[in-house]
């Protein structure tokens, strides 16, 4: 009799499956990293194909700050972490060394949110008119509005670490110094739009690998 | 002349269409389900192989229910009926017999409207403080918005039926006895993160197929 | 023992739920239809002035056909069904007596996904270069895209009724013929931008109300 | 010793450029034409084959206006400029000769912003309640907003000409003639969803190639 | 000379400025708490009353874990930090004690992603077919795509400690246990859309508060 | 007979109507910009006060470029023109006098569509390894993607003219030099995120009007 109960209810299942594993489909969407990009993210793997680790990203650890900067941004953007395609959040870790900061920068269209961990970090951003910025020691979190050009340096004794979340899978990082006088805009055109003298521009430039 | 003016205008209107047949690929995106899915839905068949048969659905009738949940539920999701890909509607047929009911379920991230017509049955939702719930009957419409734990159960006397609308062309089904109890999730992992019995657990799982 | 549990459960509790409550502004936003409207929708009720009839919709019935169309809409948008505001989706009911119609309308942004119930209809849109038209039974669904032009017509011999889903909370109806004829735009004008006859135009304007 | 920071630098930049190269692909989506579309737009063409003139459109001029409409419409959709995939907007130039029109129409689910350039030309669009039309010189802007039924009109002496945005990169173009008298929608069924006479029906089908 | 230079400048700005000010209410809207909500998210407060101290959260650290759940949840969303308002993101902080969890719940509609701060958790969500779970690690991230019925329970032999972001700027909590046992959802209707029996019901109700 | 039709076709109309109008409320929503304003735009204005000088901007006209810039922007933003509010769509006109330019800038959030009126106009934007940038005469559009970093100067031997159509009603326009050099950021920290001499901060800050 409970078997019978068994049948009949694997009878139903099998039903209700039909659209349930159809459906499992867009519940999450890991990314084809091989395949094109769309303007919504990448292709869907084949759900079939999808593990646990789809889901999980080693090594946000902290990066190399042995550098000019002083500063090392681990990433994990939809393009080193194929599980969060489609789902409108992405994450890096910040790992500053005394006196180094991440210089003025932009993620187009998505909003940065900071989480304190370690040190102390000076963050801001800045609108025409006004200076948004804090002093930021573990468990302070500094909302970045999308799009708004803003900077983090380390203002205290020692190393500094922050965690970043961002509102959309693949944020991007515009630094300001690489758009500006790493790749090959005229220095004349940069000063025009910039008000910078010319020299000045040179002078980064040489060190940002700009021509032109 | 007329016949000029009718020549001229073709002149215009082969300039018009120009536009307009381009345009046309965006009015409609019928999924193509051979081809991968996206974050936004399947690739668009090629228009110039649509038909009016694709906008069509059959088979929106009752479903089977002698089984243990004396329920079954008809979907018509963008993979039973590609026509409706990337315009964020669908829907689904529910038939209940005497005493059956639609076990606790969500839909993650689309909202239902529920269509009462023919029998009467209770249905509600749930927050942590609030349970909103009522008997519905013929004429009556019922919403469970977005992603919240609900279900729906006969409570009158004889068959009842009911149509339903979601905001997603792929809107899922996820069936809380079937992600507790239908998988491989260790029984102990589900008693700490549920507080039921173990016996318990174990005694459902074997009803809905779950190993561990 | 079990006392003290339940007493250290509740601490945990009211810090959960601190949070929780917030939370549960958002997994429901019930039109305040006194309040202004916004982009997004109408305000927010206080949700502690909610209850289940907030959810519920009476009144989906037959409206009365006995008129020129010899039809009836009978809708639960927002302004008709609060709870649904902000939730991207809508309701109507269509009956058609024996040789009526809804007439050529669209709804602006919206797609509509139609449910037939009882009789026959002939349904469908048109591009600039194709129709897209079936006879539908019950059992049928239907999609007309959003912002398309379309109609329904009773083809049956009896009375014809269908029930409607949209992709907006507040779809909007825009029947031609009150676009056209139902106000106050110039007849010379209508007949510049339709290659209508001003004669068949002030015939129609009679019908509708027009002026001018 | 400036060397060595160039190094250390460069070392930098290349961890930095990791995160920033990847992101890239998403800064941009220039559309891949020759691949399928899907609800959200066409594929992406390969970031690295991709150059300034993908964002550049050439022939937004004058079109032909010697034709039954004496107007003419040059579009700039993403069918015509890939480089506007993904980004929600697109453009049109409007030339209209003396006595001409552009015919009513609709754009679904895109909003329409007209820039006046040249001469007159009276724009509106119309609810069954209301018309909001307005007589337009060079300095004004009109707004049509999504899926709403319009026409431009030239009220003026001369040529006129205007500058046409829309909120979707590929808004189409939905003329009412062409989709009521351009198709092989039956006559008898459009004059019972239309209220127009079957004479002037099949006298517009003759002049616009309709059939049935 | 100079000094005319600047005047002509401010001349120019305050003409740039008039469009620049006016568009910098949408560069962020911080929330006015008072005001009602809206299907987008709270009233902006007038920007010129907006200071740095509306971009930062104080009071993300460790919350007391000495309970039944032997876990603390902190949050950060945007009744708690009203500077995230409208921008479609927030966090909140995990800590759990050894042998502690949060116990199954979802977020409706938003996506959440784990970053492992320390200690090691088992976290994972179900689909009807599969379980995607993992221990987690310091350097480990995990993406609960929205929707979905998921837990995380302390898996090392000390405390735990975990920040999650969220794809919304109020992702809400709904855990299972409040939502079926801690209002007054009827025990006969709880069994009969869950399977469970009615003995465990009133138990695990007389943990949580639950009537009926 | 026909009088008897009329009447009961009045019937039918305000049974339809009472739809129709209700739904009329969506279908634009003119600003109140006396009221605040929330993440999806500002409140409705009541749409019995709509009139059609609502969805029309006046002064789309050359703005005065006798000023250091030897530019002018004139924008027709939501806060200009409230019939825009919502529909996700703006417009400015850009003039530019010889030798002038509009110095380097972003808006957060929206994609720029130039078109060009008169004169010649070199336009770009830059991503960190590459520059997009043409000279563009009338008859020519060009896209700047949304968030990015661009330019327009002119390059002609005259004045020139550009349309610009954006993707949002209220697009912003942020300054790098009012960012940088407007306000009060400390000139050691601009130069510890810039690479700029702090001389020349100082220079350009008296420019701009920066203090600190």
């Amino acid at each position: 009799m409970i078997k019978m109960i068994h049948i009949l209810l694997f009878v139903l299942l099998s039903v209700l499956l039909s659209s349930i594993s159809n459906a499992s489909v867009n519940d999450f969407c890991v990314a084809d990293l091989k395949a094109p990009d769309t303007p919504s993210g990448y292709h869907c793997k084949s759900p079939t194909t999808v593990t646990a680790d789809d889901f999980v990203f080693h090594g946000f650890v902290a990066g190399n700050t042995t550098n000019t900067f002083n500063a090392a941004l681990t990433s994990a953007f939809v393009t080193d972490f194929p599980g969060i395609n489609g789902l409108g959040i992405s994450a890096a870790r910040l790992d500053i060394a005394h006196g180094g900061s991440i210089p003025m920068h932009t993620h187009p269209g998505a909003t940065e949110l900071l989480i304190m961990v370690k040190g102390e970090i000076t963050a801001g951003f800045m609108t025409p008119t006004a200076v948004y910025s804090k002093k930021l020691k573990p468990g302070d979190l500094f909302v970045f509005p999308q799009g708004q050009l803003h900077f983090q340096a380390n203002s205290g004794k020692g190393q500094a670490t922050a965690f970043l979340a961002f509102s959309s899978s693949n944020p991007g990082a515009q630094l300001l110094d690489l758009l500006l006088f790493g790749n090959n805009l005229p220095s004349d055109l940069i000063a025009q739009t910039t008000f910078l003298d010319v020299a000045q521009i040179k002078n980064i430039k040489a060190r940002f690998g700009g021509r032109g």
